[in-house]
C-alpha cells in the first residue's frame, strides 16, 4: 500500500476508523490482521466486517469503508448474501469514503462483468455497487506481441464485453487507480489507464488526466 | 486445426456431418463458414446449429456436435435460452461423438467455473453440460517467475477455486486435449497438462499418459 498512502491518507482525511471488507479472500482474520497493521501505521484503526454481529449495522455505523481485494465473484457472493449492498449504497451515496482495491474496485462499478476472476461461485446477480456508473478492469495488462499464448488478450475479452453491453471500461494498469469526488474523476498514480468503449479503438490516458466525462 | 487433425479424424471415424455450436463468438455465420470450410478437408459437412429453426431437433438429429471457443458466459447463456442443455447431454451419453474446444471444453465440465473467460453475461446458472465429472482450464498458464503483475496467477485462481469447490481441475496447455472413451481418459497432443486438487500440490502428466482415474 505504499504507493498510495498519500491518496489514503487524503481520502481517510477525516475519519479515525475504517470498516474493512475482506470477503474476496478466504482466510478474514489473516487478511484483516494484514490491512490493520498497515493502515495502522495512517493512525487508522480498523474493524473487520465480519468481526460484527450485524453487518448491516456496521455499515450504517462506519466512518469509511474499505474492500479489498481477492475474488470477485466470492466477495459479491457473500455482499449479497449478508444483505449489506443497499446501506453501503445509500452511506456512500451520502457521502461516506469508499475505497476499493482490485475485486474492491469492480464492486463500484455497476456490474462485476468486467472482473479478471474466475466464476468460483454463483452469485444471484452480477450487479455490483453502481457507485459509478462505468465499469472498471483492475491489473489492466497490454497484449504481449511475442506470445504464442491463443487465449484471448486483455483487449479481447473486453471486446467481447462491448459486444454484449455499452458501458465504457476504464482499464487501470498496475499502480493507476482512479479518484471519485463528487463530479470529478481523475486518474492518479505512476502509470496510465486506457478506456476502452464500444466499437471504437482504445484511448490512452495519462497520470493526473481528468475522466470527468465517464460520470456524464 | 491442423494439430489435432489426426484425433477429430478419429473421434469423427463414423459420421459424415457435424452439428457445430458458434455461439460463444459474436459472428456466428463467420465463424460458422470457418470451421465449415476446415472440417470439409476431412470430408465432414457442417451445419451451424444457427441455421436450424429448431435447435433442439437440430441436436436429437445430429451425427455429432463440435462446440467451438470464445466466451463461455455467452455460450452458456445461448444454450441455455434455446433448451437444448437436456438434449445434448441425453445425445452424448448416448454415445454421440462429442468435441469442444476452449469454452467448448469448459462446457463439456461439470460446471463453467474454471473458465478464463470475461463474465460479460450473467447464465441462468454456472452448471454446464456435466458430461465428465472434473474441471477443464483450457489455455493453463504457468506463472511468468519474472512478471511485475500484482493480479493472480492461473494457479492462484485455481487454488480459489479449491477454496470454495472440491472438484479437481485440469489445467491444459496450449496443443494438450484429453480425449475421453468409455471410462478411458487420455492426456493427448505435444504438451503436457496439471492436475491441481484440493489442498494439494499441482501434479504434472506428459503427454499420452491415462487419466482415467479422474473419472472414477
Amino acid at each position: 500500500m505504499d504507493h498510495v498512502e498519500d491518496a489514503v491518507r487524503e481520502t481517510m482525511a477525516e475519519v479515525g476508523t475504517v470498516l474493512f471488507v475482506p470477503w474476496a479472500l478466504d482466510d478474514l482474520d489473516a487478511y484483516t490482521s494484514t490491512v490493520r497493521q498497515r493502515l495502522e501505521r495512517m493512525e487508522l484503526a480498523v474493524s473487520g466486517i465480519h468481526e460484527h454481529a450485524d453487518p448491516i449495522a456496521a455499515v450504517n455505523e462506519a466512518e469509511a469503508l474499505f474492500i479489498g481485494g481477492g475474488n470477485t465473484f466470492r466477495l459479491l457472493f457473500r455482499l449479497y448474501g449478508a444483505g449489506v449492498m443497499p446501506a453501503i449504497r445509500a452511506r456512500v451515496t451520502d457521502g461516506m469514503p469508499y475505497m476499493g482495491s482490485s475485486a474492491g474496485s469492480n464492486m463500484a462499478c455497476a456490474t462485476i462483468m468486467t472482473t479478471n476472476d474466475m466464476p468460483i461461485v454463483y452469485p444471484p446477480s452480477f450487479d455490483a455497487l453502481q457507485l459509478v456508473s462505468f465499469q472498471i478492469n483492475p491489473h489492466y495488462l497490454d497484449a504481449d506481441p511475442d506470445s504464442t499464448h491463443k487465449g484471448e488478450t486483455r483487449e479481447d475479452r473486453i471486446r467481447e464485453y462491448h459486444e454484449m453491453n455499452d458501458t465504457p471500461v476504464v482499464g487501470l494498469r498496475e499502480g493507476a487507480w482512479l479518484r471519485v469526488v463528487g463530479d470529478e474523476v481523475r486518474l492518479e498514480g505512476h502509470r496510465g489507464a486506457l478506456i476502452l468503449r464500444r466499437g471504437q479503438p482504445a484511448e490512452e490516458f495519462e497520470p493526473g488526466a481528468r475522466l470527468d466525462f465517464l460520470l456524464a
